[in-house]
């Protein structure tokens, strides 16, 4: 659960507006791509949104990533010039892609409660990553 | 070459304080921490540094990962709230540990030069990961 997380991290997490989702293919070559996103109790939620892309979403490489291979870690971290102030929540989880049901209702609904953006966007039509809950661990300069 | 990236996306990743390294262990789980950075030509260097960490440096993650698996990703990206302006830079990359030698020193040379920080800091008695480009690509909303 998330809610495990010291309740500075938790914050983090909730707040954080972009995170990190690192993938690997069946070949052990690793992916890596800022995202948006949402978390609730043990799953986070992101969609293969409509920022421009090239491809299909499930022709996107963080996807076909996901098809064959579901780990996947998540990395949400705060940058500052004072080295002492930096931190990092890393999550390991399982990936699945929902393209409807119920899950993907709700990621639809905490992603626009989230993100104003997403408001006016088809989410509804497109897939998202949920990333269910394996491991979560926090790291902050000052405490190590 | 890294030169071969348009000049924007040159500039942004000579120029980010922080970027992300994706590696990936034997069985293909990935991880990814917030890395501090420094390019030259077709390498990118990343420091074991001194910034508080539980394990001895060779034992950290990433480390173990790069000895077991030399394939990485690193990613510089801007977020901001307008998703107009959003834009990234994915390398891939072979990485390889230094602990001493031209190219050891050529790294500590180049991340203080960029990084006051580390300045103060022993990097000369640090490992340092070297990862020597593949491929490069950047990604901006306002293009794509």
């Amino acid at each position: 659960m998330f809610s495990r997380l010291s309740p500075a991290a938790f914050r983090l997490l909730r707040s954080a507006r972009v995170a990190h989702l690192a993938t690997a293919d069946h070949k052990g070559r690793p992916h890596v791509v800022p995202i948006c996103f949402a978390v609730d109790g043990r799953e986070l939620f992101t969609p293969l949104d409509e920022k421009p892309k090239k491809s299909p979403p499930l022709r996107l490489k963080r996807a076909r990533n996901i098809i064959l291979n579901p780990k996947v870690a998540v990395l949400v971290d705060h940058y500052e010039e004072n080295w002492r102030r930096l931190t990092y929540i890393l999550i390991h989880g399982r990936a699945m892609l929902a393209m409807r049901g119920k899950k993907h209702r709700k990621a639809v609904r905490l992603l626009r409660k989230k993100y104003s953006q997403y408001r006016s966007m088809r989410l509804e039509e497109r897939p998202v990553i949920i990333v269910r809950y394996i491991s979560a661990h926090s790291w902050a300069a000052k405490d190590a």
